[in-house]
């Protein structure tokens, strides 16, 4: 029985509604997952979090395992409790902290040994090993180990890269097999599509991760620097190399105009540190763009964030408070601005299903983006 | 009609359960008030505060002047609204600050010239324009100007500086009166006891304070780096100088073994920065006295924070899991121990009014006491 089910179509566009299920958990996709590196979306409670709508994060698995370590994860019974998250929580292979994050890598056919960011100490990445991790941290999805091909690479490097990706999806999904929830919680595992920017690569990797058979699909190695339009260009055609019947995420995506286009491709899932890292350097997500309220022109300005909001902060806060808070340094001012973006998301993408609910996603992400100036501060 | 009446009077002790009331906002006394330096109690919502129990909160003069300054506030119309709260505010005058916190000051007999500690610039405070200063701010209860005699001061300097705080509350006094709030709200206007550890200038403070007339009274300069027992002894004799049926104020004390003391001798309301600076720095308080949290013998521990508190971080977060916040920098750490700590103080307030109630609060306070290792680290 899968744990995903596609409830809708949009007949004009790719556009899916589903409905995902694991542990007893529901959530309706489209969906956003804000992300929680070190199992807290930055300045976030799990009451606030719930509070905002939000029913799936991630969790970085490199960064847990660096810190707290997994005898303390393991010691609290899982992630799930030790952050009091009774939602889903999907956890990444690493793959993409260990290339960007660590000062010093090797990567071989056996994994990738690396010098952690925190304290310097030297680690291994495997397939296997990091799928001991999320067994521990006892995730409700967990992804395989990948490589993350950087932006740019030559055809050459990605090839190579594409197919070791490929051997270590195999023995992931071997070794995942193998391992017994310690909490007595049920784990899906997601396979990663590579293959940079280069077509045929992308389509040999999708094909052959199908064929490896794992719960969801995700696109990695996207949003790694390159241009917008390439990112487009590669969700234009491999969502369609999936199986319809499968959840599709994809990683690192958080720009609203690229994850509506992406949704009109099918794609079901979204994470990115955008709204919550945007929050905490004091600018905000709205209706018409990005706000940012930390400006002087601010100062004076009894508005909300948002006109159109709902939230409790659009409700009871003005710009002219929340400019302050920032200007003066007061923690207040990134709980307020991370609220409200992540309510904001969660709000979009409650517009996104209805949307798609009504056969009308095309119109609504046409109107939507009217407004909604993306990159453009006001 | 006074603003203040005595429900209860404790036969063994000079603890007394009091009902403050100012625009249509009842408190009950003894109690204690978070400060929210500079329109925020750091870390905390407004929304957090009122669950917490919070029902009045002090607020910085001398903070709020410098930012976001009066015409920012004036446009808000006056600090609740900008703050988004509907409960009591006191302000201070500014005093402890200017004597504090800037780095050049010189004082005379008109007020006092200082070098703000924000941006350098330079700044007159006198007793008529702190009026008018918080007036504009619109709090429920405004602070008159005075000099915070530091610890040590000799006899000559701390007789000098009393008699002048003694001109300036005249002066403030009448200024008050002069002044229309602008925002239709009444304001209480308290004076300040000062002197020193000198007893004969306390008294003399106390009875010259009492005649020109304010509708609280409260004992400042202490708490300024003297001994605790030279708090106490000036909390001994102090407060039956004031008159029975006003509110008695003791500016800066927050140790919970000093507030129980200080209620003891007649004392109605307090404030502190402790319970929220010592939550930032990874230190929170319970009923058994202080707990480092963020220290490594709880990395495994999965009991909560006080485990006979019921505030909601009790209800849902171990040690271990706030441990590894303060570890890892998060800042939710500083939200929750900072909520927990707030909501700590607002039982045992809630404890100590319950104990008046009932009779018995000599036995209540030993009892408390008695569990409770003040300073102490667990």
């Amino acid at each position: 029985m899968s744990n995903f089910r596609v409830l809708k179509r949009d007949k004009k566009t790719g556009a899916r509604l589903g409905e995902l299920e694991v542990n007893g958990v529901k959530i309706k996709t489209p969906a956003f997952m804000p992300v929680g590196t070190q199992g807290t979306v930055k300045t976030q409670s799990a009451e606030n979090l719930l509070q905002a709508g939000v029913d799936i994060i991630v969790s970085n698995t490199y960064h847990l395992f660096l810190r707290p370590g997994m005898d303390i994860i393991s010691n609290a019974g899982g992630l799930h409790k030790f952050m009091n998250w009774n939602k889903l929580i999907l956890t990444d292979s690493g793959g993409f902290q260990v290339f960007s994050l660590s000062d010093l890598r090797n990567i071989d056919e056996e994994g990738v040994v690396f010098r952690a960011h925190t304290d310097g100490s030297y680690h291994k990445f495997t397939p296997e090993k990091v799928m001991e991790i999320e067994n521990t941290i006892g995730s409700d999805i967990a992804m395989m180990f990948d490589e993350c091909i950087p932006y740019p690479s030559s055809y050459g490097y990605a090839e190579n890269s594409t197919k070791r990706t490929l051997r270590w999806a195999k023995r992931a999904k071997k070794h995942f097999r193998s391992l017994e929830n310690p909490y007595g919680r049920e784990q899906l595992l997601f396979g990663i599509v590579q293959g940079g920017i280069y077509e045929d690569l992308r389509k040999l990797s999708a094909e052959e991760t199908v064929k490896i058979g794992f719960d969801g699909y995700a696109i990695g190695g996207v949003a790694v620097g390159e241009p917008k339009s390439v990112i487009r260009d590669v969700v234009s055609y491999v969502p369609e190399l999936l199986p319809e019947d499968n959840i599709r995420y994809l990683m690192g995506v958080g720009h609203l105009d690229d994850i509506l286009f992406s949704v009109a491709r099918g794609v079901d899932l979204f994470d990115c540190v955008l709204p919550t890292r945007l929050a905490r350097n004091g600018t905000v997500i709205t209706h018409k763009g990005k706000l940012t309220v930390k400006n002087g022109k601010y100062k004076f300005d009894l508005r909300p964030l948002d006109e159109q909001c709902d939230c409790f902060v659009c409700k009871n806060y003005t710009r002219s408070y929340i400019r302050h808070l920032f200007n003066a340094s007061e923690i207040l001012a990134a709980n307020l601005a991370t609220y409200h973006n992540i309510h904001f998301y969660m709000t979009v993408m409650n517009e996104v299903r209805r949307a798609i609910e009504e056969n009308r996603y095309e119109e609504f992400a046409k109107e939507f983006l009217k407004n909604f100036e993306g990159d453009k501060i006001e």
